[in-house]
């Protein structure tokens, strides 16, 4: 059956349409934590922070149907919902941060901070990791793993190398680590000053997730942020993936510890209906206002309602204590295994965001990446989804829905430590 | 109330955020064809094409309930429901139209057909009209309004005046009217290839919707088909406005007569929920994925049950039939008063998407954009939501849901010859 829909599925969507696993799973249900195949073996989902208050949650079905029948338009009427989503939104951020500009997608988000920035500053040139992902439009695409393309001068888009603790661009002290990478940001804006570009921003991951949620120096974020601004610049930052609660607190930045001008949010914001969202002080949205920008599906009575309830659910559902104690519960006993198991290079993150970096047993912290794929195969087959990450692919990313509980945790290190007897007996 | 939100709205999203309207309506609810505002007030809505099946469905609202209820997540499990409306939606255009890729807003998904054509014929160049609304990103919104910019040969987007005849370029037969316009496209290619961009299509709303729905010369889109293919360009027709039964058929490329090579639809698909897709061939949507192109929101299985209830809607209800016949007769009574009225310069449109062209009184086809305000504002007072549009802003746009029926355009028309009435009597 499922074979079957891999053919119907190359047809339809064309062939390279990207799927997950050898065998790829026909999910068909979920609830809570839990995801279903049509043959309704469950798995324990450990992978998606879109539902991040858990699959088909009863109070998002129904916040969503009674608005779908009440009201769902454009937001050029009067709503007084959207305005309140955007009052909450904004006051989950510290004073200053208070106006918000509604979006679909991460990548419309990101789309958004990035005119902002540049209307603002009246610069092109943007800053970013040299592992980064921010979305899949022309313009946010130009920000996607930059070092894979040739240096480019001509580029108003440059990087610097990501951060980390763990494979460290220089062999020196932490302090000195730190200056190294912040020498990196300050060449990347040079660069970008010297080509005639000017500079607008940096843009950043508050949690590096998609260059594997290395440890950063201490210190690093502020100080770049810091240099940023003293060049003319601001400093977005993408909580797509690293915002609502996901660490523990509300936003990624709380924990890499540095302030945003502009904050873009995504996935977890609407429970699956797109919604996104871009924060930042009034005067510099009001600057953005003058390009004239309308999103017609966006700041609708629908985004209104499914916002709403997500926040009301992880408010009410103590999810960011969850997500802290369940997360630290969980990092701290897979650090345990790490002694005996050498292909466990790392493990990092903060809160329900967890990293496995997998080395070659016996290297110099080679990533492994054919290693990180049998990992999550084999979690797979017991019945735990996870996935691939990192600059090199090499990392297991675990980022399940924030509701997941301590029994799932024990119920993962279980499966996981059978996975790791099995390669180990290999 | 109202300008207590005003005031609110004013904080939290910036001034600048855009509102229909001197004294901005604050609805509360939609039922089939109507909204209603704080104070209960009923308006016939003659201008929202998302919910282009009626307001608050209740087949809508059960599918998206039922499948949030379900499983709502990525693509990168196998869903079997995406697959049926990609294959719905590739099925209503004509054969080797065979592979879909969906995304969540119109803006995305000309981005994505953008990406389509340079990939699949390894050039940057993109002709447009030179009054083209396609999007907000920064890609796709290079081709908005490209003539109010300075022409700009280093520029990968390069326009034409959009065709018309009822303020033609050139005072000669329609003929050479069409030769006229046609030349335009010519030198439009020959622009982007003497830059050296090369050229790799044309991006056009198949009814020119912000154009202000121009009559346009009899061949002139399967002649500027034709030139676009022989320059070894590819056809884009943006049916986000002109789709899905607005003009009586399904897409507005039928009505215009021409075959594209790749199609985008968006608004009316989702019925608010944000929806939109990039229909091609199965071989050049291939050349596509190899971008390596995902969308989070998108092929998701709640967008995938709201498509299939939208278009099964559209289907049962016979929409496409009511649209051609009400739309029919409400054009060619609005034709009938041009007569008396002579500030009704042109009727124009197909299906229910009509343009009241207004004009100065006694002019040569002066656009009269305050004219066209008035009205709007004046039909606001009576109960009808219409918009402005059009090039020059003068253009009354009637875009009412699908369902709009006979007694709702009787009751239009009433208001509308009232609305006439008490203009001329200022």
């Amino acid at each position: 059956m499922s074979s079957n829909l891999v053919d119907r599925r190359n047809r339809v969507f064309g062939k390279g349409a990207p799927l997950f696993y050898r065998e790829p799973l026909h999910i068909v249900k979920g609830e809570g934590t839990y995801l279903f195949d049509q043959d309704g073996r469950r798995y324990v989902d450990m992978y998606n922070n879109v539902p991040c208050v858990g699959h088909a949650h009863p109070r998002i079905v129904e916040a969503i149907a009674k608005q779908q029948s009440t009201l769902n338009v454009h937001s050029r009427y009067l709503h007084e919902d959207i305005l309140e989503l955007a009052e909450r939104l904004t006051g989950l951020h510290k004073e200053g941060m208070d106006a918000a500009i509604f979006s679909c997608t991460g990548t419309e988000a990101n789309e958004v901070a990035l005119r902002l920035v540049r209307a603002c500053t009246g610069k092109r040139g943007i800053i970013c990791s040299d592992a980064a992902y921010h979305g899949n439009s022309e313009a946010v695409g130009k920000l996607t793993h930059v070092r894979r393309k040739e240096s480019d001068m001509g580029s108003d888009v440059q990087c610097f190398p990501y951060p980390q603790m763990f494979r460290p661009v220089a062999d020196v002290s932490t302090d000195s680590l730190c200056d190294a990478y912040l020498n990196g940001v300050k060449e990347a804006i040079d660069r970008l000053n010297r080509a005639g570009h000017g500079f607008a921003g940096l843009l950043i991951c508050s949690l590096f997730a998609n260059e594997g949620l290395p440890d950063i120096p201490e210190g690093f974020m502020s100080r770049a942020a810091k240099i940023v601004r003293e060049a003319g610049g601001m400093v977005i930052s993408d909580e797509v993936q690293s915002g609502y609660c996901r660490s523990g607190k509300w936003w990624g930045y709380e924990i890499s510890d540095f302030e945003p001008d502009v904050v873009v949010t995504g996935k977890p914001m609407g429970a699956g209906v797109p919604l996104a969202a871009t924060v930042s002080k009034r005067a510099f949205v009001e600057t953005f206002r003058q390009t004239g920008y309308f999103n017609t599906f966006a700041s609708s009575p629908l985004q209104a309602a499914v916002g709403l309830a997500v926040i009301d659910i992880i408010e009410e559902e103590n999810l960011a204590k969850n997500a802290s104690m369940v997360g630290s519960y969980l990092k701290s006993e897979l650090k345990s295994y790490q002694k005996q198991h050498e292909i466990m290079g790392d493990v990092r993150g903060h809160g329900l965001f967890i990293a496995i970096d997998c080395i070659k047993a016996n290297s110099n912290r080679e990533p492994d990446r054919e290693i990180a794929v049998r990992i999550v195969e084999g979690l797979k087959e017991r019945g735990f989804l996870t996935g691939v990450a990192g600059s090199e692919g090499n990392v297991v990313k675990i980022r399940p829905p924030l509701v997941f509980g301590q029994q799932d945790a024990e119920n993962f290190l279980e499966g996981f430590k059978d996975c790791l007897r099995r390669l180990d007996g290999e």
